[in-house]
């Protein structure tokens, strides 16, 4: 009996998309607006589903609380109220798209859930743009 | 051409996680302020969806006013103000988690609707917390 | 130049609706499945705001962090994951209806909130059942 | 290193749920209200995703500017503010149910996407009644 | 202690806004694409509000229930799944637009609220466009 | 007859709040994490409400359309992927708190709109926290 349980957080961040082995003006026809150099920023909503088999004893595949630290320990705390770019490291070389910010937050939990259970992560850059990432 | 309907429904009920066989120490250190002997409460969000082949002769998989009202003879006139574990026969021996929960209603639903489609539960307890279960 | 800030925050709890002078019968006539002995439940939705002019050295009106955990320490610690009727010493002889708690919280507030200003409190007790007191 | 990004959009549109070779007794018994002969209508609200790798050189799976603009030109001018029975040819012969609307908009948008990437449709009709199409 | 009591409720509708002395040219001119002679349409959201003293024997203004079954009877079947400009006798004459579908819907609760309580319609034809009335 | 008619818009952007006039000590300890000097970010959600009398001819107090160009004109192009601090030049010596930005947003409105007609604004700086400002 596997049931997904899902969490949603959230933070807030600015960002700016660019390639940094690009001219600005090629960076410019790619990002647009994305690119100000000054940044923009973003309300980010995060889902983070654990896939696994109900324990019986709790009637819990994760206890939500715990997820919930896990979720502010490792993602909220790194970048909430941040400049991704600037002050997050997996970002110094990376350009942080909503599609490569998924992908750090996924690869940040794995170490820490049951590895017998999957893991996705759901981010929304805002409520109409949201990527999907289940490694 | 397969096609996953889904309809939103909702009930209100009251609960207490607890495991009878564990100490209320353990019960607390487990299951924090959701231990409350006197119970707390949700508003319970609920999404069935039904997956399979569309019918070329009306267009739908599975009439929507069809699932509306089985999801609400079985799901919300059994739980909907109600104390689910002290009104709800499923939950006498069962602690009412979310992950439960959405079992006891695929369970439910199953029987109910053609078994050449596929169920999907989604729960959720609180916006932030829910859960998914395929069966 | 008055605005007004408002912070949105939620509480868990279950509750009874019931007249402790009346017939089991009458609360029945009146307040149908709301009045299950057994209590039922809901995810109270809270928004709570504060009018009064901007400061203009931190143009804020009230600073939101304050506000938030005045909220946190009056009302959420009170009231979450906790039985209005049983728990709370505000409902012992007061009927836990939208509007009464909605009262009772703004109550609890406005002692701790510059009296220039003006406070309002709006309360969900579903997402389609809300109600709004301003003193 | 699979993602999908999913872009949200959104039409109005009036339509009328009946089969044509069928009497207008049946169509009522089959659509009920849904079979008004003067049409009544959706704010639809439609989520496009495609799934495939990310691009190293953009951190894009695919421009959501790109994605936004391709429902616009091939959903949006098409539908929105229209009478889906008689304005849409692909619904001439067809009827307009969430489940065919959904399949109609996969097959508008296949040919425009990277072959390589797996395309998903969710249409929802309401906010309580949904689909989900993925080819 | 005056409580305002709000209850959401919803139609979906066609409709088609005109003014029929203008020629079609002008009504195109300003009306544009909501002029569409074959219709489109929107799922509306209906907020109504009443404002009074909480009763001290109930502890409520107005019970929800009698006002969701007002809603009910006077609104929703009058107006959902059904073409505003055609199956609706106050829109034969009268443009439907958003305003004035709010002064109509006013106008038929009004009677049947206590003449003590204040009204309030919030109307919903998009999640993006919305109008209020209050008399 | 008064209708208050409602818009929703949004816009992306970078901020820092502090005092210029403050040391840094003084602003961390005031603003905290929102005082980051490289910046965070938000999706920002504005309602602009204007109310007025119905035009008998049109069934109109404003038309939408009109007042969502002239919201995209004034704000969105205005804000939209900025760093408000350095790229909008009210926010040049003002500290770009939610207030202060609501203020601004009616100021930038007010010159463009009948000046029978109110006007509100309505800014989410996030789901949880917001401001109205009335003139």
């Amino acid at each position: 009996m596997k049931v997904k349980v899902s969490r949603k957080a959230h933070f807030n961040a600015a960002h700016r998309l660019y390639n940094k082995d690009w001219s600005f003006e090629k960076n410019d026809a790619v990002f647009g607006k994305c690119n100000n150099p000054k940044f923009h920023g973003h309300n980010y909503d995060l889902i983070v589903s654990v896939t696994g088999e109900i324990d019986p004893e709790t009637g819990y595949v994760m206890d939500m609380k715990v997820l919930k630290d896990l979720i502010k320990e490792e993602v909220e705390e790194a970048f909430d109220h941040k400049n991704l770019n600037m002050d997050v490291a997996e970002f110094a070389e990376l350009n942080p798209t909503a599609e490569n910010i998924a992908v750090v937050i996924w690869n940040k939990l794995r170490p820490h859930i049951n590895t017998a259970n999957e893991i996705e992560v759901v981010l929304y850059e805002t409520p109409r743009n949201f990527v999907t990432y289940s490694g």
